[in-house]
């Protein structure tokens, strides 16, 4: 099957949602406007729809492989990423002081949607990369950052984020890995860590490995931790290749999807010590840590509106060639392209809806990211940093979560067929299931939500947000169009329904904890409910304008169409929601331990 | 992973919900009460558990292969498959004239439920061998029925449903497999069957299809179609097997779950024909195979709750188990099992309320089956039967539904472990999804219930269901406890939800079939999360009485507290579902067929 970017899609939420010309207009962004935009995501269409994206049936039938320490990707995966690295797309939103080309997140996270769409296994090798560059940047010394940086940045070298150890998955206050100092200022590690993305591989002839570990005598918990460079050959002082660092991929797991992407079990130590370098200072690991982090959270939302779109683009193409039964308005008297069937159009537009809706929550949290990084005014950039924080566990933890329910729809328009493993379409349904895990589950991002994002501020952040979108109701019910009337209606109806979550879990966090978080997940998608679908509102308001309509009629009446869908089946929920969190807390923790 | 089956469970609901008592007084039952129900769970929950549930993994990992047109089941199916039969257990509801026990559904669907439960892939050899039963006994001559149905309810050979072809799925009306009249009575049969479940297998020594196929000269459409038996082998006289008739496996599927489950594609009459013989009249096949199907579709329903259950099970265990985080409340000041987490536990109480409200709703359904059947009153049989045919939609679309929401929430408690395939979750995850397609997609299913069961008769049958819940509503406000208050408000909010839908199908269906049909899937949705809800208010009413209070206080605790949890977070989302039906129609299809 294959992959279509949708660009122009892409290009209205940057140029009009993101507002692109106002971000090439800050400092270091040398005039990235939307003709760049468009320039390089034609680029990315093509590297992504010629080569990636045929590779990734290939990687679910043939996936990694693991013998004698060593793994052995798909086949044509090592060469899809030397064209990956050559055409310069590791480096797209790196500095150009490493060799990067320095681009807005806004155009970055978008080639990302492609190069996941193409193929999510694949995907995750850059994008675990691109947390080791930012761990870097933050945090390491002058000497790491001139060992290592360009070489990543460049893609000769692949980079890896190791958290995770078989005790210690979301509470990291669990790391056991240890790191002994060593006289001449290196440490030597030793320890297990898991679930290590493309921990092992044989697509680039050097691994870096950022890696969580305690110093001996550190404090326990979270306060002990320190984050280390470890590098899979050690680097001689000219930049070439020297011994084999003490680090060994064990083995690699056996997976529901991403089959292609190898799950390293990573060994330190076992055979002297694992030579590590430390990451700023010691017992701060866990704040660098939460700088990956974050852009990979931000990652792996985009790899659920990914595999969303992919998913869709599918069900489409099989809803247009399947003919079966009549339509039951009686405009056929033969059997008709299910397509035709109302029941398969409300699942593909379910499947649209919640994809344009999560792309431009996303491309607008880009926007927020850049001015918060670019912008000349402080307070500008404060705002945004704030806004962007608040969006990251939405775009992480909804997008996720709808594209399990956009890849099940996706099977589910096939019939028969998409349980047929040849079919394709189940494939994205195995695939899309780690991204609600990896990355901070589904509650992790909640909890971040409730405690850091809501609680601390008392709400504020939150109520910020619940404004913005009270001047977006205005802007429509100020519109004689239907559509718009429509739209504002169960805006206004889910922004009432998300500001009482939003007292209650502000008042609950610390009066009454279980309450508020028996809610948390349910208020994250009721934010991210609302955030999207208050987006597709301010598309549907730029669609409608003369020029919009002017340029392109027929895409814009198609986003119409798209936002009012969303907002009375998808947003229409926010309500419901609502009730559950503010009148259910107790019955969440009422059953008694022993009662399950 | 064990399997305990929910004995206690299921007996509530048969005592209270279903009142076997009741059943047992009717003719043909005799006296089979709760101590038969008790006695006959116990013995199916020791089969079940012992036998049958150990081979569910083996299946997945080794399952059923093909070479040279035979088909070798899992290492131990076919023992455990002996072992079945020769505990009666294919016979259970089947008449004792032909061998079987005779007894009610009530009971069966319980029994079915653990077979399920243990393993999804075995359990569907009995599931489709009951439905040829089924086909048979309604429509078969006394030939046919002396030749075939002793040793189809002794479990010595099996059935299988012949519907599918390639460019028939849900649209019967495109079946080409054609059937040729011969001299003595036979007919020749000719065609290609794919999806055939158990179609070809290694676990009996004879296989009867039950096929469906055009007489030469017969009409066009779904008025042409004739039901025929088309045996593996034919069979002599006096009942041993002869020569092999001319229907072939040519390839068995490779599917994303229940792998153990042969899937075939048969081929009839490549060498000379396939004898077949008619069951009942030419051109009335779809009828009697409604019979079968409407048996079937049942018995998905099931599936759907006994997959739940497991992956509840199988939740529940990991999350006593997991150490990870302190809880919330500063409870306890180390890491702690996850169950103490608020969202692990809003996951379990989803996945549990799901599964005993689905379960609820089965049982009630069954009651009404066999009332249907065994009543002495004509009326009360009439009646019964409107709210069975009403239910059987809902049991087959709702509960597998719920059945996905489910077994994804299973692999979530799990976290990272849940995505690694020898953990086990993820099967479930990946069995489960065929259930919202096979034997009528959700969308067929919520077809019959907007057109047979609430257009045709104007939602009369619909709103005597809500007359029913209206009564348990009074019930619950007449109550003192604060629980039986909070779920009598969400469940009258939700009737009025529904009876607003009812009154929008009923009234759309022939005015606007496309905004009707639209809100299909939507309204049996509604349906379903209202009737089971229902259910489990009736179930806290019984478990509030001083009565089963004194019989087991902690049981009846688990019940309010489950019936509760079900109202306020999942029966709560009914207003907003009919806002989508009633208020959405229009969006659904908005969107040109050349946008997507």
């Amino acid at each position: 099957m294959s992959y279509t970017a949708p660009i122009k899609d892409m290009l209205f939420d940057i140029q009009h949602l993101a507002r692109i010309d106002e971000i090439a207009r800050m400092p270091g962004f040398g005039d990235a406007g939307l003709d760049t935009a468009a320039a390089v995501l034609e680029e990315c269409a093509k590297l992504t729809q010629d080569v990636i994206a045929p590779l990734n049936v290939a990687g679910d039938r043939d996936p990694s492989s693991f013998k004698d320490g060593a793994v052995r990707t798909t086949p044509g995966f090592k060469e899809a990423f030397r064209q990956y690295a050559e055409g310069g797309w590791q480096g797209l939103q790196h500095p150009v002081d490493f060799g990067g080309q320095g681009l807005p997140k806004t155009i970055g996270a978008a080639c990302g949607e492609m190069v996941n769409s193409a193929n999510l296994s694949f995907a995750l090798c850059p994008l675990l990369t691109d947390g080791a560059i930012e761990a870097l940047l933050t945090a390491g010394s002058d000497q790491l950052k001139s060992t290592y940086l360009e070489k990543l940045v460049s893609g000769e070298w692949t980079g890896t984020m190791n958290l995770t150890e078989p005790q210690a998955g979301s509470d990291l206050a669990l790391v056991r890995t240890r790191a002994e100092p060593q006289a001449d200022g290196s440490y030597k590690v030793f320890g297990t860590k898991i679930y290590i993305t493309y921990g092992e591989h044989d697509m680039a002839p050097n691994i870096v490995h950022l890696v969580l570990a305690r110093v001996s005598g550190a404090p326990e918990g979270v306060k002990g931790i320190s984050l280390f460079v470890v590098p899979k050959f050690m680097v001689n002082d000219d930049g070439s290749l020297g011994a084999r660092n003490d680090v060994h991929c064990v083995s690699i797991e056996h997976k529901l999807g991403i089959k292609a992407s190898p799950t390293a079990v990573l060994q330190y130590g076992d055979h002297g010590g694992a030579i590590g370098y430390l990451v700023g200072e010691e017992n701060r690991g866990l704040e660098y840590m939460f700088i990956m982090m974050n852009a990979a959270r931000y990652a792996v939302g985009v790899q659920g509106i990914a595999v969303a779109e992919r998913a869709y683009q599918h069900a489409v193409a099989y809803a247009r060639e399947r003919v079966q039964s009549r339509p039951v308005d009686g405009s056929m008297m033969k059997s008709a392209p299910i397509i035709h069937h109302p029941d398969v159009r409300r699942m593909l537009m379910t499947m649209r809806a919640f994809t344009e809706g999560c792309r431009a929550m996303a491309t607008v949290a880009a926007a927020a990211y850049d001015a918060a990084h670019h912008h000349e005014d402080a307070e500008v950039r404060r705002q945004n940093q704030a806004f962007y924080e608040f969006l990251v566990p939405l775009v992480k933890g909804y997008s996720t979560e709808m594209s399990l329910e956009v890849t099940s729809l996706g099977v589910q328009v096939h019939g028969g067929m998409g349980f047929i493993e040849e079919t394709g379409a189940a494939q994205y349904y195995r695939d899309a299931k780690i991204l609600t895990i990896y990355e901070g589950t589904t509650a992790i991002q909640a909890n971040d939500l409730v405690g850091r994002k809501t609680a601390r501020d008392g709400g504020q952040a939150a109520r910020a947000i619940a404004a913005q979108v009270e001047t977006t109701e205005a802007e429509l019910l100020a519109s004689p169009s239907d559509d718009a009337k429509a739209v504002a209606l169960r805006l206004k109806a889910a922004r009432q329904a998300y500001l009482d979550v939003v007292d209650f879990i502000a008042s609950q966090a610390k009066a009454d904890p279980n309450a508020a978080y028996a809610g948390s997940v349910p208020y994250l998608m009721l934010a991210g409910n609302l955030v999207a679908g208050w987006q597709l509102a301010r598309s549907l308001l730029v669609a409608l304008t003369p020029e919009a309509q002017a340029q392109d009629a027929a895409f814009m009446q198609a986003k119409v169409a798209t936002a009012r869908f969303y907002a009375e089946h998808i947003l229409v929920k926010a309500g419901a929601t609502r009730d559950a969190i503010v009148g259910g807390a107790a019955s969440v923790t009422a059953l008694p331990l022993d009662a399950f």
